[in-house]
Order: C-alpha cells, then sequence, then structure tokens
C-alpha cells in the first residue's frame, strides 16, 4: 500500500495533464487536500462546466460558450478584415493587444505533412465557404513562423489569391528587445529583407 | 474579452495550484478541454472525493481513507519500533522500500521556530501519549536533513531519552552514485565521522 486509494487516484488524474510527471502530480494532488473545501468544489466545477459549457463557434472555430461567438456577433467590428490563427489562444494574444478589430478565423491545427495533417484535417472547408458572397478584402495570414505555421500560410495564400483577396502574413524579424548578436540567422535575414524607412 | 468565463475560471482553478503560474494553467485548461469527457468526470469525482473520503488516522497521523489506518490495523507489524516523519509522502517514500516493518508517527510539520512553528503546532502531543504503555523500544527519527528537520529531532530526543526510549536518526553521509568532488563540506564530514568498517 503506497497511498489510499482516494489519493492514488487523484495523483493519476493530474498526471494525465501535459508537462506534469507522477512527482509532479503527487505534490499537487497533497496540495489539493490541504486546500478549503470550496477551493476545491470549485475546481471540480469548473473542469465540468468548462468541458459541458464550451463549444466552437459555428462561424470561425474560436472556442466560446454561445454560438456564434462574442466576436462574431459584435457588430461594431470590421467585416473588410479576417485574421487566421491556429488557435483560440492565438485569439486571445491578439485580443489582449486591443488593437485589432476585424474577424477571426480559427483553424484548430496547421498543415504539416510530417504529422498526416493536411488540408481536410483543420478548420479550412469553413473558411472557404465563409469567404464566398462576403465582404473580406484583405485575409492576415498569423501562422507561427514554424515550417508548418508556413506551409498552412502559403496554402491559403495560394488558394485566396485568384479569387482576389489580398492576403497578407505578420511581419518577420527581430523581437522587440532582443540583441542581434543573439538573432538566429534566418530571423537577420528576413530583418535586412524587410527592413523599413525610417 | 480574452476567454469565455468557463474557460476563465478553470485557468483561475488550475493557477491555485503550487507552482503553477497564468500560462501553465492556462495550457492545462485547454488541454482539458480536449480530454474526453470521461477522463474529465473522472478528474473532478477524484477531486472531490479525495478532498472528502481521506482523513489523518487518530493513532499515526497518516493519511488515510479508513481510520485506524491500514498500518497501524496490520498486525503483522512490529511494535517496538516507531519511525517518525514528517509528512504523509514520506511514510510512502519508506513504504515502496518494503523494507521497514515498524510503526510510523507522522508530525505533519517540522518544528520552526523562523517560521514560528513551535512543537505545539504539529503532531507531537498525540506522539508521548502513544508512547507512554506502549512496547515501543526504539524510535527512529526520520525527519529531513535540514535544520528544521535537525531541531525536531533533537526536540523529540530530549522529551524521548529521559524516558529510556532508544532514539536513532537516520544516516548522513554521502548519497548512493554522487561524486567525492561534488558532495557539500557538511555532507562530507558527516560522511567521515561516521565512516563504517569494510
Amino acid at each position: 500500500m503506497l497511498y489510499p486509494t482516494p489519493v492514488a487516484k487523484l495523483i493519476e488524474s493530474f498526471s494525465k495533464l501535459p508537462g506534469i510527471g507522477i512527482k509532479t502530480a503527487t505534490r499537487l494532488a497533497f496540495h489539493t487536500l490541504s486546500m478549503s473545501d470550496e477551493d476545491v468544489n470549485d475546481f471540480a466545477k469548473n473542469l465540468l462546466s468548462a468541458k459541458r459549457e464550451l463549444t466552437y463557434c459555428t462561424i470561425c472555430g474560436n472556442l466560446t460558450d454561445q454560438d456564434p461567438c462574442a466576436i462574431c456577433q459584435d457588430e461594431t467590428r470590421d467585416d473588410q478584415v479576417l485574421l487566421i490563427v491556429e488557435s483560440s489562444k492565438d485569439v486571445s494574444a491578439m485580443e489582449k493587444l486591443n488593437e485589432y478589430r476585424g474577424r477571426y478565423h480559427v483553424l484548430h491545427g496547421l498543415i504539416s505533412p510530417m504529422n498526416g495533417v493536411g488540408p481536410d484535417d483543420i478548420n479550412l472547408k469553413t473558411l472557404v465557404t465563409r469567404l464566398m458572397d462576403s465582404e473580406v478584402s484583405e485575409v492576415i495570414l498569423a501562422t507561427s513562423a514554424t515550417a508548418d505555421g508556413e506551409a498552412t500560410a502559403m496554402y491559403i495564400s495560394r488558394i485566396l489569391k485568384p479569387a482576389g483577396i489580398k492576403v497578407t502574413r505578420l511581419a518577420r524579424g527581430l523581437a522587440v528587445g532582443s540583441d542581434i548578436e543573439y538573432a538566429d540567422e534566418v530571423t537577420l535575414l528576413r530583418a535586412i529583407e524587410n527592413r523599413t524607412e525610417l
């Protein structure tokens, strides 16, 4: 006998989370035992309601507790610009800036031939349907600056360009606050190519 | 609006756990959303039942789902040896060895003058009551080799020695597999002092 069954089960649940091994899971489980009843009840309730109440917006694919999501329902948003991201977390990152006022489209993944993920495996079909008869004049590709992110961006731009839609992507360059000395070569090359006039 | 309320609440719950900041909490919350319904339900159930069904053994103070705990109830255990540890996790560490067959006493903390924790704040009173009229002939102090662990061990040994009970503590020395070059000075000194004959 190592731990009483209820502790062992809780440790097992924690250890199923990403990046949490058996030692951390044990620490978290024991911490839970020392938490107030209220906090533990809230935790359990939040787990269940997050799973139960959340769904994906049928228009943009963003995670939401109402369909269509708050952003798609917001009439003050600019219908002419559509920003394409990999996940709902990226929508939040953009929204935090309080700068972008257009619409979103969430792909839920990136095209990744290495991992067997093709164009049909991500939320692309609804993007095409959505763009027909829409006012969108510019699509901003905000996928990650990784191999999969670039492949996905290239694929989407190849589909959309013939339709006469302006397709742009986020700038590549030095991260603000970063040191040229430590920048990798590819980033430095892009930063020189895309230099801007002062 | 950053995240729908159910996600925001779940992130908050995760971020209350020790060592989990807002970024990790967000990652864990989003992972939860992609888990199966069954796994999430189990997680919530395990949280609640761990909190509800677990209690501390009235004899040894160990975490248990039955009182007295399985170890205190086990009649094959040696009543003459009592091993004193800081927490239930230490009991598990000892039990994993499958070597020790005596009884335990869990302190739930260590005497720590720096943090205002005195002898009355840990599970010591029941230890003294327990030792009266008991068959215990040896008490093994297995508190950590830290300042607080040593202080607690010294305090307990000073109480028990006048009662004629043999008090021992775990050996200090080089960790097995460790390099003398990297051993700290105090450990090396203890290792020389406590050298054993081959």
